[in-house]
């Protein structure tokens, strides 16, 4: 018999704070640059096509002596069921002799870990002095974006909200948006940042430093000739197959990093421009750990165009698990059940 | 938060019950035949290889209205750690709204399910008036093996025990399998039973009339020259790339079932044969399955040589899961726990 910890959302919501969040996200950048990780193959299933679907990623954090998965279900009819469409469960194992240690909820796991991933895609190639960050999508994920972004730049003076398909949300998104990161994430950021809600995607590309992508698009939402010199973007969205964001000529001028080199190519912002023959493997500088390691150098002028794909992978759930256990340990939260 | 059902390895021992489990491993194999099923793809990872490893396998049984995944992992150095080398989790989810529902132990599940399907291919295999069962390989998992079968054969009077590496094994085996059927499993089983350890293989070959293998053997432990016509063969044990337990030449001259026809080519005993140009992957007569609902013959005549070939899927775990949680449930069995 083992013993479980368990840990529900609002636990999850209670021990993780998003400047561990980020540094945690980092390290396992970092152990993966230096082949301290495994991701495992990722399972699809759609049950159907665009309504339902579930993915199962796992992985080992070596370094962490962790290995285990996170399943991510996407029921798109659960809105009228009271309850959430997006379901996320991660389980972590010791890999000292493969026993469970821990289930947690996923879903705020995956907001705050995905938050912090776009940034740091940010703060390794984008310009440091950047002003004016673009968030295209106004879901649940964008608040953690921004969250997680105005922690790494303490610059930021403006942030723009725009929503391909209803203009009214990314309005509702920028009035509701200062609560959310004081109340719900504990922010401190400058109360002088004007959040803008914006209808013309041109214009809002061509003003910002930071793009930071977080739609299900399946045709490119911004195009090249609106993109600045220096610009960077992180692609958050594009964690399938056939799902793109951005128009790939930006991504054939761009200096391009990628969480997981073998996933981008497969499901990521590069898949299409790839089997479209716009860019080659080649044309990947390297994962962003070769950054972090100083393996590579991230942007190489104040001018470049600079891409971040990031599709995910389960290290950073397991990470996470880690990081929610040991504070809810201090706590004195957590559940446990013998399994 | 959603509440959870949780079943340790002591409650599943106590709400699964030999005959219910065959019937409900049959069941799986009928919605299999009937396209009610997905399998999806195997993970499979060796943190080292032949000391420690595991695998994730998942699947939707449609029928059931779940869907869900078993992480298996081997640790051979847990026994000096006082731990078991084979630790099992199965996660169920319901396949409406994409919910958790429970978490078990998955290590009795796999035991008893690995059982009734050895027994299900001899079933719809072996000739009924089958009185002589072998087992090669005198592990933990042989115990269910021999009890599925004698569920399902009343016939049988007499039954060898091998073991390839240990013939003390296949002795102590032999001097406490009475004891394992009636206490552990609650099997009634005729008394007059014989069980017999052996060390000769060959003579024990010719003269059983069931044969199921559960050993991790990787190079043939029964040669061709010895079998019987007639004989059935249950291969249990290989379950990853590499594994083979019976000799080739058998395969040429039997009529073939697999569990999973792409996981049976992938790892299953046939993986070596049809790699090797022995057989041909039409050779493979179909899925169990479709014996049941009728669509192939099985048996064709009572001097046929036959194999049926299984790998195990994540579908056997999932209906476990159902019938323990359903069983659970009357008996006021289990915990509860909110994620």
């Amino acid at each position: 018999m083992f013993q479980l910890k368990v840990l529900c959302k609002e636990e999850t919501e209670q021990v993780l704070k998003m400047n561990a969040v980020i540094e945690n996200v980092e390290e396992v950048y970092r152990q993966k640059a230096l082949g301290e990780t495994e991701v495992f193959p990722l399972i699809f299933h759609e049950f159907q096509p665009g309504i339902a679907d579930m993915d199962i990623k796992s992985g080992w954090l070596k370094g962490s002596g962790l290995f285990g998965l996170k399943l991510v279900s996407w029921f798109g009819d659960n809105i009228g069921k009271q309850l959430p469409p997006l379901i996320g469960t991660v389980m972590v194992f010791d890999d000292s002799t493969g026993a469970p240690l821990g289930i947690l909820d996923g879903s705020y796991i995956t907001g705050i870990r995905t938050g912090a991933a776009g940034a740091l895609g940010a703060k390794y190639l984008a310009n440091p002095d950047s002003q004016r960050l673009l968030l295209v999508g106004a879901g649940h994920v964008a608040t953690f974006q921004i969250a997680a972004t105005l922690t790494l730049f303490p610059n930021i003076k403006e942030v723009f909200i725009y929503d391909a398909l209803d203009y009214k949300s990314a309005e509702i998104f920028a009035q509701t948006i200062k609560e959310g990161l004081l109340k719900t994430l504990n922010i401190p950021y400058n109360s002088d940042i004007q959040f803008t809600a914006v209808s013309d995607i041109q214009k809002a590309t061509a003003q910002s430093d930071i793009i930071i992508t977080v739609t299900p698009a399946r045709t490119p939402l911004i195009h090249w000739e609106w993109v600045q010199p220096g610009t960077h973007f992180s692609c958050i969205g594009a964690d399938m197959s056939g799902k793109e964001e951005i128009d790939s000529e930006i991504l054939r001028h761009a200096r391009i990093f990628v969480d997981d080199l073998e996933q981008c190519i497969n499901v990521g912002e590069i898949e299409l421009p790839i089997k479209n023959g716009i860019i080659s493997r080649e044309h990947i500088a390297g994962e962003i750990g070769e950054i972090i390691t100083g393996k590579t150098a991230g942007r190489e002028s104040k001018e470049q165009i600079t891409v971040f794909d990031a599709t995910g992978t389960a290290l950073l759930d397991l990470i996470m698990a880690k990081l929610a256990f040991k504070e809810a340990d201090k706590a004195g939260l957590g559940t446990r059940v013998n399994l």
